[in-house]
């Protein structure tokens, strides 16, 4: 049974906070694409196929003529930063893409100028940028975020628009009242309550627009009650957070294989050296700290020692993060793992990752932007826990642990999408292969 | 609807042609086991869970708490080997295991003394054994080793057999008229084929006496039309081949990751460094060129070339195995990987893994042996494709091509366990929490 | 000219504060080696040869066969400690070494008790040993340290005493008056002054007994200008400091090659994970300063920068030590290396070092003991910088930059020594035989 | 007392037999650094400064200041190749600078044309060039390019001529008696055998016209006693073989540490990916066994089984290369190395470098070019032993054991040179400064 699904007509508008390198890398790419020049490798969305029915029935359809998404040449980018760089000289301080191709993009990135950031450096110490809302409560900037959406959606004509965190990661706060329902968060708001980050405001300006809103960093930004509230309220799609890229990406890709085959972890630990902007927020340990609580929490989960104490009741898991200029935005992890198989023997397992931060965000950023639009064109709204592929912390319903392990979240995905399209679900069973051949004989 | 699964009474016979490194590391670890001195790491059958139900049902039992195996304590170890040692001789000169592990279960090792081998040293040039069955020609050796399994079943009062091929890797050899039809294959044996590998002749007596059959080599064995129709004709269970440890195991772990987020792999150069017999063997090119088919297999069906052509197209892939004495059994494997993200940019993986091969191997025989007598009972016979999680090479239906991806695998395996006992299949779609959360509203 | 050298005869204490990981497992294989289990293996003084004469002269003796060292069956072993427990149970606690190696030492660890300590908890927080001189003043702490020299040299029938300092590393300080003069110290002694940390009143109480000091550890101890002035004053030989083990050995093994080929070095990355006592303590900041200041200094002296500013202007240079309990006494440190060659291409080496820190450390402390017990007896007091080849952070002359190329400070330790026995010293040069060739024409 | 040494006037013809991926990177280098693009980054002669008097003295002279070299500025290249490419066709093809760079100097590059090659397939199966001197005798080979050199000389309006073998590795051969003198190998040459391979020929045609001779490769060329007569005979340098770079430069930089620590080595696995036409023709086994042979040389002689059986008596150590497309010219290293120390106990050190092959080469090629210029000047003639700090598999005088240590090769290195101006010999002694200090007492 089909869902209904809505087209995906018009322009759809991407607005970004923090147009920074991942931004930026995005916004080049889709440009780059667009004129032939490139390709979108990176992103599922585009170029992964989808398994339709049996094995045999050799039906794999890319999943963007399977959905119906938005097309790549639809996309209108705009944004907010702390700096008044346009697009092109961003890309070009950011250093993550070779000038000859920013060069071949030169004229789309330029006319790219990001509107004043909503700012507050207690979040963010190692940031000194200029170009912000100055002098306005946390309810005026509130609303000036909404009036930058409307006139955004209206000057470009957009039939949709996505908001799209790539700030930087706010400093660790937990819970507070003040999150707790939509209530308190806009009677904080009213009273200028400066526990509020800047990120909350994002999220509670786009909602309040009907747009879905992602969040592509640890910190909470929408993953507290007050707008899931909102987003129930206003129907309106919400995920989050924290792009998975990286030594991540890598963790839960080869912990789930680890625990897929009952191999013990005594421990793992995680270092990663990178240069650019990001590592620099995260050289404070107040905003690392963010960035650690959601670095953690995945293998706790993949490797549940409550299940299988035997296993993994002693894993002692830590994660470094070095500012090291050197590097730049080409981040470099190095992951030791102690494991012990067959009557105890320990083994190790070493990962060097030589990967490139922006080049692996951005295509997670366009997929999450394209599949929480279609998410909103097909009615389903509140948190879209199937996007959790993307997400190093994914936002789940209360009370439901999330699943950390990427091959379960891809097929949530995949299921999702089949189930959205009436298609069967693929369980992997396939034992009516062999029943065929008992049946032949 | 459950299935009718068999209970497991009494005793079952495991018969190992070929008691080396892994073979002995299996049988002292169970004794271990059993006597408590050692628990069962690595063996999903012993240790792992299974979710039934919803995610929010919190019923996960151990698999061995789920589906009726066989008991440890009821199973009988035997085998053959080229050696005469006993295994408590064997698993001493296989130095795999710390002496004071062997001497705590000495006397069970040392009751346990290997039947003459079937062997011909055309099919292991670096071999030299002298404990064979001499002089018979491939009829009489296949008439000898039912015997063997009869005399065997009966002094250790079991009732039932499998047999599990731990034996060094045979020479590579392409498929071939004699082994295209059952008859064609009892017409070679009755003319004494010399061309008819000694794992052939395990596999064809073992399913005459109706006991199922595991190939842990690379080697074709069970894996010819001949004993596939033998295998359906008396209606026994088999499963092949290689089993999956150490560098296959982590290249079917990180590539499905890859694939799965569209990140394009343009080269994967595996060097792997051994020091043990099997090391030895494979330093023979003739016999190295059936592990190197193995192993090179996986990537090309995960990394789909034919279906991501801008991803995969290029893939130049490398495996190499180098004899190194100083490692012994601890294996060592070292990957490079070449993958490449957004707009083509270029990244680097590095894995090295310091593994132990008969500590990895171990579980996977005992589980392939338990899951393939709980599979007999079940009276599911002919492939079981899915035990294809345990190996590097599975055996499919004719016509099917296999599915390597260890998660695709897992599913299956666990999918299969759940339909088997009448439980849901897991799909991972999970909507419906949050259509609570709507319908709580 | 051969140098006066007095003969080794009688026994050789060794008195060292600190009986934990790397100073048991000293002990443990010294009474190893003099029982015929084990082999001095990494000791220099035991094992190495060196090259006299021409290299067609083919004379390699043993070093310890070419000066007249202490032999090891005439070391008596001693020291200090915060807890109470003998050798054995220290080495037992200490868990470097396998149980068996152990038990066949057992009887003469155990004999093995330790004083009790001079420790202040201000210089290192995280140990709390209560095995402890207490309710003294510094000066009486110094006298109590001179009497336990005298009392085990008298009981033990030394004819001479070394005092090692093998404790955990004392908090940062930085130069001060109290240590700038012989006097300024013996007031600040006098006076009960607080600052004085203990590994001084060590060093202090070593040299007023007129027995050689070695810190194997970064805190200053002997590296002050009053414990230089008490050395020269009373002619006794000094050396320090911190044993140059695991990841900076590799470092000023590397570092010099790099240099020695004119290879750019933009960035060095070096972490370190490790679970030992030394890692706990290391993880307060205080203490780890200490370390990072000796860590640090090596490649600035290597890699000379004002020397070669097209080369190493630029190099950032970033060292971490992580507190891993999994790993034990097992350090292992990866290094990142950052260089540029012809034409500023990049290029990156990888070094992952699995070490073991006192495996490591052993052989060091024991050549550091026997060879300045030979400068000593050959009348060579003062700072013994030809022993820097053993120390991270060698003290040198006032004025002097110490050199930390080991290459450079192994031909100076070998060229002392053949200068000590008349030998020729060694300088490559070899035009002779080549002017033999033309001669002979 | 300074040698005499002939000023480096007028002009420097550097010969190159194998216009490939080095020679251009040097060629391309060399006129980048003319024109202020680049530095000669890995250069020592250009760089490196060396230290003159004690420490104190602070006199630390760059080389090319110290000795009397050639001038970059004054160096013409020339050379000979089996494609007809001209040095920026070649250079473009060989991937190795970024074509930005080739433009810089393309006008300099397009003007050297290769001459005709020498070459004979039976030495290099995996070639097929076409360029190249067909259908002559040996001798009358010989003769050509003794032509083009005298040519090259008079065109170029040069006073000096070297010649550098930059070619492919020839396959194995190992001594013959045309080899073995003078009168043989002439004879050879006028009975056209063909066991001589191409680059003896130009060693010879190289000595005949005084041009002194190195050889970059691993195959014999110029070291075989008929060459080292004539050179003798001809009063000319000659120096090979085998530019040291990438593996074996970081094994004669570790072994040498492992070594001087006494640390014992018990296994050394290298191995190399690389996908240039040098990977290419070493997968030919016949030419991998000369490399193979100058590779693993180099520690047998620098951990020295007979001196010390101990540590070294079981060493095995294993070479491959791995010709593998995806890294071109940016070969990558791994090596294992097995070691133990103090009581036996085991530890491991992985390298993984990931070098570019030319990018190393070419600095060194320069720098043999230039010295050996030098040492002609100097009137040093036969074979250069000091210049074996370049080289992984140094030509020795006959008897005389190669030194592989890089460290003493250094220090023979810059004796020489300090050795040839009258400087003294530096030995690192240095016991004077403390000397002074007690003399200030």
């Amino acid at each position: 049974m089909k869902q209904q699904v809505n087209e995906a007509k018009g322009k759809l508008g991407i607005l970004i906070p923090g147009l920074g390198a991942v931004a930026t890398t995005l916004i080049a790419g889709v440009a780059g694409i667009n004129k032939g020049y490139s390709k979108p490798i990176g992103s599922v969305s585009q170029l992964s196929r989808i398994r339709l029915g049996k094995r045999t029935e050799d039906r794999n359809p890319l999943i963007k003529d399977f959905v119906p998404l938005a097309k790549l040449e639809d996309i209108v980018f705009g944004g907010w930063d702390v700096y008044a760089d346009n697009v092109f000289e961003a890309a070009s301080k950011a250093r993550v893409l070779e000038p000859y191709q920013l060069e071949q993009v030169r004229a789309e990135l330029e006319q790219i100028k990001p509107m004043k950031a909503v700012f507050d450096r207690n979040f963010v110490k190692n940031l000194d940028g200029q170009h912000i809302k100055e002098g306005l409560t946390r309810r005026a900037l509130a609303d000036a975020v909404q009036a930058d959406i409307q006139n955004f959606k209206k000057e470009n004509n957009c039939d949709r628009i996505v908001v799209l965190w790539c700030g930087s990661t706010e400093k660790y706060i937990e819970g507070n009242a003040i999150f707790d329902s939509l209530k308190n968060f806009e009677d904080a708001l009213d009273q200028n309550d400066l526990r509020i980050p800047p990120s909350m405001i994002y999220a509670y300006a786009a909602l309040k627009q009907g747009a879905p809103y992602v969040n592509g960093a640890p910190n909470l930004s929408c993953d507290v009650p007050a707008i899931v509230e909102l987003a129930q309220l206003m129907q309106v799609a919400i995920a989050g957070k924290d792009f998975k890229t990286g030594q991540t990406l890598m963790k839960t890709i080869v912990a789930p294989g680890l625990q897929a085959r009952a191999l013990g972890v005594e421990g793992w630990f995680s270092t990663n050296i990178l240069g650019n902007r990001d590592g620099l927020v995260l050289d404070d340990p107040e905003n690392f700290k963010t960035k650690e609580v959601s670095k953690l929490s995945v293998l706790e989960e993949i490797l549940d020692a409550k299940k299988n104490p035997e296993l993994y009741g002693n894993l002692y898991h830590k994660v470094r993060i070095n500012y090291y200029p050197p590097h730049g935005d080409n981040k470099e992890s190095w992951d030791n793992i102690d494991i012990f198989g067959w009557m105890g023997y320990k083994m190790q397992i070493k990962i060097n990752f030589l990967c490139r931060d922006s080049i692996l965000a951005a295509p997670v950023a366009l997929d999450l932007a394209l599949f929480i639009d279609l998410a909103q064109r097909a009615g389903m709204f509140g948190i879209q826990e199937w996007l959790s592929f993307y997400l190093k912390s994914p936002q789940t319903a209360p009370g439901l642990p999330p699943e950390h392990d990427i091959f379960k979240q891809l097929i949530k995905l995949q299921n999702t999408l089949r189930h959205m399209m009436g298609e069967d679900l693929i369980t992997h069973l396939g034992l009516d292969y062999y029943q065929e051949l008992v049946d032949s004989m």
